[in-house]
């Protein structure tokens, strides 16, 4: 898993050289026919899923209620091609979350694609 | 002038190719020491003043209040290396704006840079 990162950071994704105290900023989406399916958030509540095992913990851990991030895991695991995220409901430990194989690859392929677009903006200039 | 762009279209500066259904989106914006300076909403108001010669006429085509377009365009005066904007308040016929060479400048540098983007994420893939 990679680090996670700060679930406050701002919203850019990427950042370019300051020149003449101007600083070129960037951000990237995957929509699925028009619908946000990840973002920088959903890629850090995917993380931290990753990391606590559950939902609840990972909505915790970043100042978000329950209910947003379960709908969020609901959102991007119907716009998936597979499921990115398996729950178990209930149980003694009250259930569960883990990240499927799908799941683990989307992170994996967002945050190279981020790295590849802040190698872009670094080159760049106005 | 380039040609005025939709006020209303969606925040995306650029979007790549879709392929499996999933599309890269992606949006630029300017900072001056952290503050932002330059953003797609902004560039549209420049432009609107530059075609109509006035902030209001400007706002009003964008269904942006009055105050909050001369808010607009006090911070990007406040921000840019030299003012954008030139105002004429009141007179016979209720003050006009205009773009400064350097406001001109600041558009043409910044739909250039969004060409580049455009080209960059167009072949990317995730």
């Amino acid at each position: 898993m990679p680090k996670v990162r700060k679930a406050n950071e701002r919203n850019a994704l990427a950042s370019g050289q300051i020149s003449n105290g101007l600083q070129i900023k960037g951000r990237l989406w995957i929509e699925n026919e028009g619908r946000t399916y990840l973002s920088w958030g959903r890629i850090i509540l995917l993380e931290r899923i990753g990391e606590y095992g559950s939902v609840s913990a990972a909505a915790k851990s970043m100042q978000m209620s329950f209910a947003h991030a379960w709908h969020l895991v609901e959102d991007m695991n119907a716009l998936a091609p597979e499921p990115l995220v398996e729950k178990q409901v209930g149980g003694r430990r009250g259930g569960g979350a883990w990240l499927t194989e799908a799941g683990k690859r989307a992170i994996h392929d967002f945050l190279q694609l981020v790295e590849r677009f802040q190698g872009w903006i670094e080159h760049e200039s106005i």
